[in-house]
């Protein structure tokens, strides 16, 4: 039932508006500048444009939408920090003492904070609750949870996308807190790309040298045991991967049916990200990667995706905290397009605006 | 004369306060995150806090300093752009149209814009009037100025940042507009650092392939002629630089004297940088790196500086585009370390907490 929900969620999904894309190449290539020299920030205002069918775009309201739940391959001891620390930091991210709290509010952009499936009763005006079950089980004996759970926290994140943008959200962030999630992220990616798990497999949140051997053969064993099927995603997850994946991909997934732009996060963010991808690759036309995660399969799910981060911080935190600097940028390609000044108003000769309208490559002048 | 008083300034250039830079490394080892998590952000962090001698540090008040002039090597068809664009786009830096004004205006950001050698008469109540002459001399013939006006040009640069940090201004961005300078940079990079002109020269805003051949022979025909002694910073930019990449120079050298960081842009910029830093090593600490340059020789340039960019949008439009993108990362440091909540505020159990504190990995607490 749910799986012909996804399909047609999935169906609907539009491509970009060629027509605003020329026409806001023209814009670009209009402005007194050498064409193609704000480098990306050229591309996001040319997608935006693709993306809302108008040249100006005003993503002024814009939020982080961050998925907890917890992991049962915890019990493994594949985690650095214990389990509680996803319900702790759940209930912090209402006090705005958070690493994203903190960074959101600088940049004015909100949280939206959902339980997918924390291993805890809880509760907070502020958190919605969408909890499947109090954790996934450990991968490392069994599937992490069945395939029509997989589809429900799916849908939760298709569904929060698509609450965001009707509350007016023009530009959304894709966060997670889930103690043991890079564990079933870079099992996600190993199942997605055929990579092995030493090459997917990061320190985390910091991890001694012979537990990081052991979360890489916590990762090898899951695969073998639970034999997921590549070529389908919603298995995948089903299998190695976790309530806060899934969700995540499903925002991306919403993101793109509103045609509301999402950006990347960290490490468990792009692993969401490109099992959206491969769900439909129509999705990729809505997503913006933010930074590129210190963690070690990071790249390889970039690679993967064939998408390029704009900034490169080191960060390894997680939950979202690398979207609202992204913003940032996504703001400056805005306002290029919105208030630079053409060729004609920077009063900058016809010869020379001439020479430049003639291709990708001057001409002298002098 | 003037040697006497670059080199009084450059012999007060103290070091970076150790005790706030640990007062600080605590105080962000003490957040609720994994250590080290937030990467960048946390040295910049450290950084400022070993600049201002303050835990807190508050860059509101922030500006990108442009310095403008001409270029004679342009009588060789080295440019893509005429000459007159210096002239008018210096005007336009008033109108808010261009890039670096726009993104300015978007993050808080004044411009101060000086002429330390437009070939023009220009004159505007808000641009400052610090012209040495009309252009340097074509370095393909002779060199580009005196050392006298090379180190005339630097102390105008020391001067623009000193007066920046009594106007205020807690955070200066370093940027410049002067057709044919990325010309001369490679030209002053391959004096400085021994790389050849192929590796150092780009097509600069957009050149032909012939004309990027023949801009090569420019710099190689300057270097062999005019000799530049790689060590003497100021006889190199005397003698294939430009009064622009000087004053920038100074710029850096006037942040680290006032001590007041300084953001370093594009390919010029960067190249500015580096010469400020051979002239006093010390200068690099209060340099902060914003985007990677598309523009060829930047990574050659970051490379012999040991300076790492946080952004990369393969953006070569100069002007200090790059810079106030980067206030914004440094906003983000500031508020992390500012507002972020410890451990205990965050009410993550002491056992984790000691774990933590105990080294820079983690041990399993499951």
């Amino acid at each position: 039932m749910s799986l012909v929900v996804l399909n047609e969620y999935l169906s609907q999904i539009k491509e970009l508006n060629q027509d605003s894309m020329s026409k806001a190449r023209e814009r670009l290539d209009s402005l007194a500048k050498p064409p193609g020299s704000l480098g990306k920030l050229e591309d996001i205002a040319v997608r935006l444009a693709g993306i809302s069918g108008s040249m100006v775009y005003n993503p002024d309201k814009r939020c982080v939408i961050i998925m907890s739940s917890d992991n049962g391959v915890v019990d493994e001891g594949v985690a650095a920090a214990p389990q509680q620390v996803t319900y702790t930091q759940t209930l912090n991210f209402f006090t705005g003492l958070t690493g994203v709290g903190v960074i959101a509010k600088k940049f004015n952009a909100d949280l939206i904070v959902t339980d997918v499936g924390i291993n805890a009763d809880i509760s907070h005006p502020l958190l919605k609750n969408r909890k499947i079950r109090k954790s996934t089980w450990n991968i490392a004996e069994r599937n992490a949870m069945t395939y029509d759970e997989a589809l429900q926290a799916i849908l939760i994140g298709i569904d929060t996308a698509i609450e965001a943008s009707k509350n007016g959200y023009r530009l959304l962030g894709a966060g997670e807190m889930g103690i043991g999630n890079t564990t079933t992220s870079a099992a996600v990616l190993c199942a997605l790309t055929g990579i092995k798990p030493e090459q997917a497999t990061g320190k985390g949140a910091g991890l001694k040298e012979e537990v990081y051997r052991h979360k890489i053969e916590v990762i090898r064993t899951a695969l073998k045991n639970n034999k997921p099927n590549s070529q389908d995603p919603v298995d995948v997850l089903s299998k190695v991967g976790g309530f806060d994946i899934a969700a995540l991909a499903g925002v991306f997934i919403g993101g793109a049916y509103t045609r509301t732009p999402v950006v990347i996060d960290g490490f468990i963010s792009m692993v969401a990200a490109l099992t959206a991808f491969r769900l439909n690759p129509a999705v990729k036309d809505f997503m913006f990667a933010s930074h590129a995660s210190y963690e070690q399969g990071f790249a390889y799910a970039a690679q993967a995706l064939e998408i390029e981060p704009c900034l490169n911080l080191n960060m390894r935190l997680g939950e979202g905290s690398g979207c609202p600097i992204m913003f940032i940028v996504i703001d400056a390609a805005c306002a290029v397009i919105r208030d630079m000044g053409t060729f004609e108003q920077a009063n900058i000769d016809e010869k020379y605006l001439n020479e430049i309208k003639g291709g990708d490559s001057f001409t002298i002048t002098n």
